[in-house]
């Protein structure tokens, strides 16, 4: 989507709101760093307890982070009292999520009334460079609070 | 697949072994609950810390406990030496994870030299009854020690 | 799903009437073999201008009779004068579209009141016997005539 | 990917010549339009004889199209002698195939050994404008012939 415009002007704080009653956002170490109308970026540290059976991040981490980043892409749209629900989503994994911190990338593809279509991906961070660990392919539901 | 035979007797002690080194799993209680060629159940307790922003079990960890259960039941089938990769999954999401406990499920349905399909399920347990929170479709992909 | 009702007690002729209206199942030679609630199959013959570069059923043609399988399954719980659109789909190709004719076996998994979610099969018959083709796992919507 | 190089200098022709061999691209009337390293795009004129119940190009078809224009971005990627197999793709759809042609556009974003993630988009063209129609994320693995 070219620059899409946000109907709620105080989706940033709903967000941010939202965002901050997330559990597992906390006990990771998420936090938003990019919050714009049908754009959100989470990053998180590297975590030993967060790990698989090789030490690389988990890919049910890497999910839920590109998860939450393009679920709240899509809520950032939606009008006021409106929250968000992932319908469903796929990701291909591209190389082992290793390095000092994962940054999730969630995009706005085509927002509807009900449904928003999402594209996300996570970059891990190493050594001053960056390469790409996950592409997402997700739907989102708004529902009403 | 009906029946499915695993090629290496070990398959058991070799996923037991893979899943105790997984940082993750430990730290949100999850266990194996069922170790056989082309199925593995793995089991997990409400936790706290594991939450979206309405106090349900946060998509993605719901998707790291099938994603386990499914790439362990494709290693299942795998020659000795053998460790799984995650190439992709989908999930979709058909009620929200709360409950005393949530149950995943991950069976073989075509194992190949190199890549196995597998298709996931994840129950929740309330109050002596349960419903369907998940389903995934996944490929792993067998890669030598 | 087990024993689904279909809220619809005209949900065959609705289907059968739609059916009839895909030009690209006329033109393919597929016809329905099944229209139960929440359940449908489709048939189709093997066809000499529906391969891809290997002389197999191309991937697109498996998808589209399984697709249409699951749409009509999900439609055939929807109440009177519902049409249903594909949201998404994903599909895992298991083994070579080759035989006589293909099997499109379409489910509704969870019915919803604007999502369905199914999951789909595609199965060849060869020589009296079959093999699995594809699985599919699909989200459905529901929209007013 | 950033600028791939085609390994073998011959992909074009090797990709030209699989497509000509795909029944189904020449019974829907599908054309190559752009062969690049990592890059292909396919178009095809609306078609009666393809559509669904609504009159618009059937969700198989559209598959159809930017699956050929993902698995030969991959391909365009792979040694000489090297032919290309769907894995699996998920497929989303934004608004209604029609128009009067077609555009998908495939790209490889990571290329592996084996196995190539790849992109896709379909647009439609309408009275000089264009609107996206569906967007796919693939897997495609190299076989030798």
């Amino acid at each position: 989507m070219m620059n899409p415009t946000a109907v709620d002007t105080h989706f940033e704080s709903r967000i941010r709101t939202s965002f901050a009653q997330q559990g597992l956002m906390q006990a990771i170490g998420a936090a938003l760093s990019k919050v714009a109308p049908g754009e959100v970026h989470i990053e998180m540290p590297f975590g030993a307890g967060l790990t698989q059976q090789h030490g690389f991040i988990h890919a049910g981490i890497v999910t839920a982070i590109v998860d939450t980043a393009c679920g709240y892409a899509a809520n950032s749209l939606m009008p006021p009292n409106s929250e968000v629900l992932t319908v469903e989503y796929k990701v291909n994994f591209l190389s082992p999520a290793s390095g000092e911190k994962l940054v999730a990338i969630g995009k706005a593809i085509k927002s509807g009334n009900t449904l928003t279509v999402c594209a996300g991906e996570v970059w891990a961070h190493v050594n001053g460079g960056k390469k790409i660990v996950a592409v997402m392919q997700a739907t989102m539901m708004a529902v009403k609070k």
